[in-house]
């Protein structure tokens, strides 16, 4: 399985494959890899002929008082993953490789981008939504796989990919959790011992609104005040946010209608989590 | 030549295209075809198997005061003037194709825009960055064939391509001039008689000023101010802005060394003309 640093190199291995007619699947991540990982390449692995896998911790989408510095980096222990779940190239370029110094351009989505963790996070989104950008144009794949745990990125990317006509299909894949329901997250290992016991709460809190929801309550501000109540009582989570939005354009939503997303943004310490479910009202 | 007005039948148009090996190239106008664009069709088609012409006047690139209502359309002389070239594909789709209802995306690239015309046009880049960046994906060329005489423009759009790695060499091709050496332009038809026969003065104050250079002036405000006087001297024209720039990065100048470019923008009554020359100061 090689692993390319370059993107000229990445380019002239790709472009062999496509001569081939290969489909090539591209699976986007910053590395540290979990579980919800390995399901997005086992995915892509099975729907096409070659399944490249992006590893780059990729600076712009940190603010300053972020955790880019600190953020999880085990490039040994990911090869050794994607090798066992059949990646067939890794790409991990260097910050230089992809930002080279006179680097000025930018894309951006513009309202879903400012809104649910783009309010707390000013910058990510445009980082996000650049950095895959250019993986894409570098990559070409005929398939982007995306998880729904990190759901404002993915539909924001989905968006960038359908108003900028990229031609590649994006897949959107179930968030993988743990056996306590806690959405598996390279951040989780920030959690002290105790701050991970109280972490499932968040997504107890979810199921809970959701069959609230089922069962006919249709006030967004209800729903986000129950599962307020139920994080703070039951935990010393610290809330940031609690949102009831439109599960495609991600606008806040009053009365609870059609194809939901219930999304948070919680504290434990100083580790930050989200999570989030969808929920179809008929 | 085929007339397409969809994304999707051009896409596969230019699949056929692509596996019968053959060569892209593409030439992006907003119509009104004059000289300049023909000799661009004309090179292109000279470097590929195929060349595509795009016809699209750009909303997004148009200030709420600017002519985007008045802009020249003239497709039936257009389509005659491509067809003489042997262009191969004409791309002529409606706002609605390229801007569908929801449309939120952008490109950026930052500081190039900012700087000559971008101070007086906000957002005029950004929308041409953005739609050339979706022509792009949706054309997939080798080459992309772009004009002298809207160098700002060029020099942004190279930087986007290399900055997004899109993956697509850049030609930038030399301004076409009437014989009074007035730069073609699609605006130039605003002209009133009067105008049209002082807006050579533009070209000739260039000259002159390359020349001045040559001749050992390396300053800037000097250089600025002889290009002042002699279109306020011998004309009508109110100059918007003149200025002595670096050629690749379009930083300000002030001793003229290296590869210079001067640009300059002057309103003749309601008519806005821009200009440039390189100078190679060794």
């Amino acid at each position: 399985m090689p692993i390319v640093k370059s993107i000229r190199t990445l380019r002239s291995l790709l472009q062999k494959a496509r001569l081939k007619k290969k489909t090539i699947g591209f699976v986007p991540t910053m590395g540290a890899l979990h579980g919800g990982h390995l399901s997005l390449i086992r995915i892509c692995q099975k729907e096409n002929d070659l399944t490249v896998l992006s590893i780059f911790v990729n600076p712009t989408q940190f603010g300053p008082q972020e955790d880019f510095k600190n953020y999880p980096r085990e490039i040994k222990r990911d090869i050794l993953l994607a090798k066992k779940e059949n990646a067939d190239i890794i790409f991990y370029p260097s910050a230089e490789e992809m930002y080279p110094s006179g680097y000025l351009s930018c894309v951006e989505v513009k309202e879903p981008g400012n809104i649910l963790c783009g309010q707390f996070r000013p910058g990510h989104f445009q980082g996000v939504a650049t950095v895959v950008a250019k993986l894409l144009n570098i990559v070409e794949p005929d398939v982007l796989y995306l998880g729904q745990k990190d759901a404002q990125q993915a539909i924001i990317l989905k968006k960038m990919v359908k108003d900028l006509n990229f031609s590649v299909n994006v897949k959107i894949c179930p968030t993988v959790r743990g056996q306590d329901g806690l959405a598996l997250s390279s951040r989780n290992s920030y959690l002290t011992q105790e701050e991970r016991q109280e972490a499932p709460i968040l997504y107890q809190a979810l199921l809970q609104a959701k069959k609230r929801i089922e069962q006919g309550e249709d006030n967004s501000q209800n729903i986000i005040g129950f599962i307020r109540e139920h994080i703070e009582k039951n935990s010393s989570g610290k809330i940031q946010y609690i949102e009831c939005v439109e599960g495609g354009s991600l606008r806040s939503l009053k009365k609870l209608k059609g194809k939901i997303l219930i999304a948070l943004a919680v504290f434990f310490g100083k580790t930050r989590l989200i999570d989030n479910i969808l929920v179809n009202v008929k």
